[in-house]
């Protein structure tokens, strides 16, 4: 059994949620991988929190050079989400020589260059799973799997809000602010669900992907983006005259000239496999110029499908140590 | 540049595809992995065909043992589908120490373990994505991206000939015969299409599943199994009335007792997100204990997609070489 002490970054909703499925699948990862993977500290400022398990008081640390400057720490897992202090404490931890292992579409949308660069100067390894498509494994899949393929096309519904939204105002011929009031008391949208419902949240998701797939760098910013918030009950029912469904979709193509993105509501005929794609999932839709057309569809977000994807990068990275 | 030199066994169809998605995309792969791989030797007894694309005469071989014997060669890439002589070749392959990449099903639902054996005892990497789903990297996104899971469910549509008659018979109210003989004419049945409509190729599939899902070997004589060919225009109707598809599924789910497993058709609601895998299309649907539903959907067949599942294969093994 090879041991892999790892330092994670945040237990919060995610963090609680990375422990928690480590400790449920703990017999099943030792069994399948020879791996004995270890949450060996953590920084969190909140440690009485109850969390649903009991975590050792000697485990928690309010210093992040604790664990990037400990030897025994193998990963660095980082679930603090937002631009910073993430990208320091990353960058710090890919200069020590730490792989690290990010849900954080906000810091790598935002820090790309200077993250992957880190890591190719340490000769560390970064992986970011998570950060796309919550569990819906499509940044493996992409750079690994499939990379006997050019992609020419990426077709993604990537915000579980907003699909939510748009799917109960189809299906139940609702308003917009009737169901994003539903959603906010759910739980799936925010009280303040600008980034979800303009369209930042893909944004971000779109910058990463475009970086993966074409190695195309375009920040958030440049990407021309139109969210949900003036669609209404008249639109989805033209849409639906004509045989379709509105879906806010993250698009990118090859062009002649280059890489064409956006951001927008998109009609897509109900015969197309991302029109199914309903309430809270997610999808990418790609096309290989070997594989042809495939879909990836799962869970985008939550503590668990979070975890998977993090824990899948853990381990492939732990699999790589000597 | 790492080189990285093949033995390909078989330049049929599905090893002229292989050849010519490697050359198309030569540049991208180098560009993206470091590596050069070259099909060095080529065991084939036709070496004249047309295949379009040239083939130097050197390249060819009758002999297998010149190809494992041979110190310059890293991996085994094994097309010749059936069961003899491709599990010998394969399990001399991997005595000699070299990888093998596979998209033979029946080989691997009939000798599974001697050929995990024989890797496992010299060394070796065996890899077999394309042996399900084809394109659709559902053996490495099991294996490797979502290794945390524990999974409970697994529903799949792995067969686009039965897949595209279900169709035909569902949109266009046509008989089980007529539509046949249109999707032999389309060259999506083959001349005895046996295997296909009575199950068997869905057997061998949810085999071979079945030990990466659930690390359980079920030969696949050992699955309940019936096929599409009983299936009448009433029964298609008599589904549609009550909101219904029916598919041909490949279904195991973990029990108190253990796993069970059959192949059948089987009626889906349409809401659920395989009712919607039209045509030749096929899907896997499954459920982890962390990753929740997933999804992955593609084409489970011809020269270019399976030729994406076989190179990605021996990507992945190349870039573990020395």
């Amino acid at each position: 059994m090879k041991r892999i002490n790892i330092g994670l970054l945040g237990l919060g909703n995610i963090g609680s949620g990375t422990y928690k499925v480590l400790e449920l699948n703990r017999k099943h990862i030792e069994a399948t991988t020879g791996l004995d993977l270890r949450i060996a500290k953590i920084l969190e400022l909140d440690t009485t929190r109850e969390r649903g398990f009991a975590v050792g008081p000697e485990k928690f640390t309010q210093d992040p050079e604790a664990i990037f400057a400990d030897p025994d720490i193998d990963i660095v897992i980082e679930l603090l989400g937002g631009v910073e202090p993430a990208t320091s404490h990353m960058l710090a931890a890919l200069k020590a020589g730490k792989s690290v292992v990010t849900a954080n579409k906000a810091a790598l949308a935002e820090n790309y260059e200077a993250l992957t660069e880190a890591a190719k100067a340490s000769g560390a390894q970064l992986r970011f799973e998570a950060s796309v498509g919550g569990g819906i494994p499509l940044v493996g899949a992409i750079t690994e799997l499939l990379c006997a393929n050019e992609f020419t096309e990426i077709l993604g519904i990537l915000n579980g809000t907003t699909n939510y939204i748009l799917t109960k105002m189809a299906e139940e011929g609702r308003a917009y602010e009737e169901v994003l009031k539903e959603a906010q008391a759910l739980g799936f949208a925010e009280a303040d669900p600008t980034a979800d419902v303009e369209g930042h949240d893909v944004a971000n998701k779109l910058s990463i992907l475009m970086s993966i797939v074409f190695g195309t760098r375009v920040r958030p910013e440049g990407i021309p983006t139109r969210g949900i918030s003036q669609i209404t009950k008249k639109d989805i029912e033209e849409a639906e005259a004509e045989g379709c469904v509105i879906k806010l979709l993250a698009s990118a193509f090859k062009t002649a000239d280059g890489v064409e993105c956006f951001v927008q509501p998109t009609y897509l005929n109900k015969t197309h496999p991302l029109a199914d794609v309903r309430n809270e999932f997610n999808a990418l839709f790609i096309k290989g110029n070997a594989v042809d057309d495939l879909m990836l569809y799962g869970k985008g977000a939550g503590p668990f499908p979070t975890a998977s994807a993090v824990l899948g990068d853990a381990i492939a990275i732990a699999k790589t140590l000597p």
